[in-house]
């Protein structure tokens, strides 16, 4: 059996910016004063029409080869998560693999949509992949265009930024991958989404507003606030592991006071995590990579041998999945 | 080291049937008199406004747990593959989850894309769950409602029908699967798809046809016809078995032809294949699902101990995974 080990990683960002300001220019709604303070997020990134999910995908896949100089024919497989896609066939991963050049190869790809759930359900499917010894490096990538499917009428909508985020995963003999836990439960299905497919995809459904981002009942803030301890203490049972090695947590970067009150119930202090939502807004199946590839370059990865890291992400469905891996 | 094996079949076909004269008679085409011979297919099932992706994949996973008895809650893990989604997001399969009563034990539930290619893919990321040790049942699914994406105009148009096929796969402790091998090349992501998504999904795109699945370039014959029998010789290569002990090869139903072509290249007689395209029209990513369920009811399962299950699977992107599993 083999383990997988993350070896690298990039992001890409637009460059276009909307702050807070022009947000409520263009949507007419005041965003809460507690908004910037709750959340996190005081601008977002806005894709525009040629930053498309697959384009935005292979520019931090590059970056990420790039970082380790691999070449494109050195990944064996390329999984791509979201749910925010190019298209609704073929999948945005298999047009990412020839964007960056690894067709020849011919390395299987394919999408994963567990919402924004991906960023860790991708690096278990990963390693699950690279511990039967068959799969070397695997590249996997979160992206997300969520902008490109707002009504710019509501005020929730100032959450959502567009970005992609990819992580390099290989094969070693030591963990690396220690485990992962979740939990889905689909009664929930109905309350938060972009309800257009099959038999809706026609001009009744955009009459119907289908085609856009559709916030029908919220989600209780215990969702993540009491479950993402209970998974992450369900994790390090699982895995064997203790709160004092555990080195980093990356969370679904959705709500800061969500994150600094679960590190709290969990006893552990801030600099045990890492929140980019001040720099890029919420970024769903993109963010936790983003985050990594921040924390890297900030330097807050150094001095991690042996150490656990943690990625938990949840999404609407609703999903919560969580992994872990020794560093 | 824990081994899948399949354990359960279950399918769903909509009652709705549309001839080959019907179908002349709605698109005003006409069906080359060659395509029933080649092809396969003589009718088509329509899935009504009701049945939805989800309501399909429900009731061919029930049939699939009522076959052995498994209550809901005994599944660990759904895996839902199709490229005609209900939604954009959240994925179908959370959806699955609780149509089939399973969400209070709330297993993790995800979409996976790989076009047509999903029905091996599903068994191989199943069956790499399975192996870890933490995860025993697992269900997989494939839907595919493409009649609801067609412009009713095109006469290649004749090949779609709609349905869900599920299997169910449990740990054991000797082999089961056996391994997969596949093959991806993205420079056709342009050829053929449902090409809506983020930034198309609205008023222009719709104009565009963008809703609706779009033959803009036919792949070569021999993408299935020369590349089947390459991958079926990696495959036998790479689990170590021989053609001797193939008890049975289950194929992407696009074509009867080249089905017939690949027995014939490798060597094997026609009884060690199952078609049904005669009976329920090409279902995509519920082909196979439903051929082996076909197969199971028809009791060419019978006699199988100790022989190779294959299964092969191919879609637009390109993409194709062929899986093996020992009987």
């Amino acid at each position: 059996m083999k383990y997988a080990k993350i070896i690298s990683s990039g992001m890409y960002v637009p460059q276009k910016i909307m702050t807070n300001k022009e947000f409520e220019q263009i949507t007419n709604m005041v965003i809460d004063p507690y908004f910037t303070e709750q959340i996190g997020i005081n601008h977002r990134h806005i894709s525009q029409s040629h930053e498309t999910p697959t384009f935005m995908a292979a520019e931090a896949a590059k970056k990420a080869l790039e970082r380790i100089n691999m070449k494109p024919e050195q990944i064996d497989l390329i999984i791509l998560g979201t749910d925010t896609p190019e298209a609704v066939s073929p999948p945005d991963a298999a047009r990412v693999q020839y964007l960056i050049g690894a067709n020849k190869a011919e390395p299987l790809a394919f999408n994963v949509n567990a919402s924004c759930a991906n960023g860790a359900l991708l690096l278990d499917i990963a390693s699950r992949y690279i511990a039967l010894g068959d799969y070397k490096n695997v590249l996997v990538i979160g992206v997300y265009a969520m902008t490109k499917f707002l009504n710019w009428k509501y005020s929730w909508e100032a959450l959502f930024s567009d970005g992609a985020g990819a992580l390099i995963l290989t094969a070693d003999d030591k963990p690396g991958y220690l485990g992962s836990v979740s939990r889905c439960d689909g009664s929930w299905w109905h309350n938060w989404g972009i309800y257009m497919g099959a038999g809706t995809m026609n001009i009744e459904g955009i009459d119907r507003g289908l085609h856009k981002l559709d916030l029908r009942a919220a989600y209780p803030a215990t969702v993540n606030e009491e479950g993402w301890p209970v998974l992450i203490n369900k994790l390090i049972e699982k895995c064997k592991i203790s709160k004092e090695e555990i080195g980093m947590m990356f969370f679904t970067q959705v709500r800061k006071k969500t994150i600094l009150k679960v590190m709290e119930i969990l006893g552990m202090s801030e600099d045990k995590t890492h929140m980019i939502m001040d720099k890029y807004g919420y970024t769903g199946s993109a963010c936790v990579y983003m985050a990594y590839d921040d924390a890297f370059d900030c330097g807050k990865m150094r001095n991690m041998e042996g150490k656990v890291l943690i990625f938990l992400t949840s999404g609407v469905g609703f999903q919560q999945v969580a992994v872990a891996f020794r560093w």
